[in-house]
């Protein structure tokens, strides 16, 4: 068992109502602030307005970075950098789902860096400091609220690359739950996905862990496997949307990893996906998932599943690992393609093969990815296969 | 459901060989360091001499504040706020259990406090300002390691007080599950049923709540459940020591409860046994516990009962909420008093009724203790009477 830090000092306000605190939080960081948004669905929803409103009710400057896009690019980073530099901002606040606060943790982290952001990502240039990141969540999935990391897109390089820091870690987050309720049916299972596969990367994990980390996993993902369905069917159903917000957080701010060292595997081979064909980031996960598990199921293994499928989804504990495991598959495909009712292969989006080859390459670097069953860039590229 | 604010910005060092990271996590906060411990077993077992040379490896000046009674008392509090206001103490160093961090809290607290510590417990002082408390851990039990809150006993007053305030959270804590290899299998036993009283005090509620954390807390009592025995009988398994020590930090650490406005019941009602008999907490709490069950058992209540039986205790979903209940009130008395082999009365303990009257009136304030299920002072004394 590893040794660990815990250190995730974000403030969340969680629930209704909490706006009225945006002001007091964005003062303690200064008096101009970076607005970094998307495509503009806060402006349709009301909650642009809000934000606004309390910013000039805290008598603070608002500056503008508007127009993140869904698989989030180093130019807009590279855009809301240059705005912090020239109009020496003092705190950014994103105000959206996790496109938007990954750019502005770049942004924040580029705005100390005299070049191009994306060497932040390569690993060419280092973090040396970061603005204060403020968040107003409005989407479930990526849990870039309270964690550490992010991950931007560079459609010239056709490369996606995650990367981690504690200074990007948001100072505080707004989860008002009800800010999801505009969120489409298509989207809240896309996001639901990725919270899944946060935590499916964790735990399926062959290394000697806490037990006890394994048991709130499991409980995260039947929160999960639970309520994504009730938010698709009732878009405003407020017990819905607080458990699958609070749980997209809770996957992946660094609690249930304490000590786990492994990589993640379908992470690096979805980003290779959505890097080449810009689909959506969940939606790619829940493709993949399935396969990847079919792919890394043996004798080895199949206890893993077996656990997965007698805690989470209530299959009988007295049946062989081998055969439990192949329940815990067609129920997860079952869960991924029926209940949330999402494409299942990767030829229906018009996807071939004719870029596997390459793309298993870079989600491997070229080596092995070390994750539940190691795989090389042979393994990966059947997987993206069996996807077809 | 109630909004609510998270906000834990503890860091926490866990496992093993990190207490090379003392010096530097003292250093931040000054030079001067208060160390304050329990009766002298850190000297028996060789951390008091690990901890005093990483102190003297980072060139810091070393003051001692020896002698924390297992209920801390107000005296040993003012005597240490003393030392740090004649030494100008810059940062105070509790290594020990929840009694030693709890006194470190209010010394910390004190020290900005010209007159009697016990102001503070009593709402009589506010809390101005707390020194930076930094942690080593030796037992699994209150989660003062990571909360904001410590209990404070004055004997002269037969009193027992709580009390909870930001600023007492500890900055950082170095959690070393080997650390409690000597903890005796009695003392283990006390600490689990603390760490599990403090879950339940949470869980049982009555409140709509997010199920999420419904679901963590079932997660954490199955750990304490499966893991107390086995360090009861192998005081050095690592697995064990460690799936408790972390689960203790976070039955009480504040995640659990987000929204939940509701008392506890248990501890206020403990806190005046142990006030007047100085008995150990998380005995009080497992003789306690289950005749509190017993009372508050009702149709209303039997629900949440039967939940707990289902995903803690492997009861079967298919028995009617009442006979559920039932099972998992004995359930529960069988692990308190069989397998962690507690004892199940207070007439064992040389407890009569004599002084049950006094205790319930002040553990609901002559008032109403608004638990699970709302107790007065005539309930309270009833349910003392059941543990005779």
């Amino acid at each position: 068992m590893n040794s660990f830090i815990y250190h995730i000092p974000t403030k969340v306000y969680f629930g209704k109502n909490q706006l009225g605190h945006l002001g007091e939080e964005l003062k303690k960081y200064g008096k101009r602030v970076l607005l970094v948004y998307g495509g503009g669905s806060i402006k349709k929803n009301g909650l642009y307005d809000k934000v606004v409103a309390e910013i000039n009710k805290a008598g603070l400057e608002l500056f503008e970075c508007p127009g993140i896009e869904p698989n989030p690019r180093v130019s807009s980073v590279n855009r809301g950098a240059s705005i912090c530099k020239k109009e020496k901002i003092d705190v950014i606040l994103a105000v959206g789902g996790g496109s938007t606060i990954d750019a502005a943790k770049f942004i924040g982290a580029g705005t100390y860096y005299d070049g191009d952001a994306w060497d932040i990502l390569t690993g060419k240039a280092a973090v040396t400091n970061c603005l204060p990141i403020i968040t107003v969540l409005t989407l479930a999935a990526t849990g870039s609220e309270m964690d550490d990391c992010g991950v931007i897109s560079n459609p010239e390089a056709k490369d996606k690359l995650g990367f981690g820091h504690p200074l990007l870690r948001p100072k505080v987050s707004f989860l008002d739950p009800t800010n999801t309720y505009t969120v489409s049916a298509y989207q809240t299972a896309c996001g639901s996905a990725d919270i899944l596969s946060h935590i499916i990367e964790v735990y399926f994990n062959m290394d000697k862990d806490l037990a006890m980390l394994d048991s709130v996993m499991e409980a995260l993902m039947k929160t999960v496997i639970h309520y994504a369905p009730i938010a698709m069917k009732e878009p405003t159903d407020y017990e819905a949307r607080a458990n699958l917000m609070w749980a997209s957080s809770w996957a992946i701010n660094g609690f249930i990893d304490g000590g786990k060292s492994q990589e993640w595997s379908c992470h690096p081979m979805e980003h290779e996906i959505s890097a080449v064909y810009d689909i959506t980031h969940g939606l790619g996960l829940a493709i993949l998932t399935p396969r990847w598990m079919e792919y890394t199921l043996d004798e080895t293994t199949a206890p893993k599943f077996r656990q997965f499928g007698c805690n989470v989804l209530g299959i009988s504990s007295s049946l062989p690992a081998m055969e439990a495991a192949k329940q815990v598959i067609q129920k997860l495909a079952d869960f991924f393609y029926k209940d949330l009712g999402l494409n299942s292969t990767l030829s229906s989006l018009g996807i071939d093969s004719s870029n596997f080859a390459s793309m298993a390459k870079k989600a491997c670097g070229g080596g092995i990815l070390h994750g539940f069953k190691p795989l090389n860039q042979n393994d990966i590229e059947k997987i993206y296969r069996m996807c077809i």
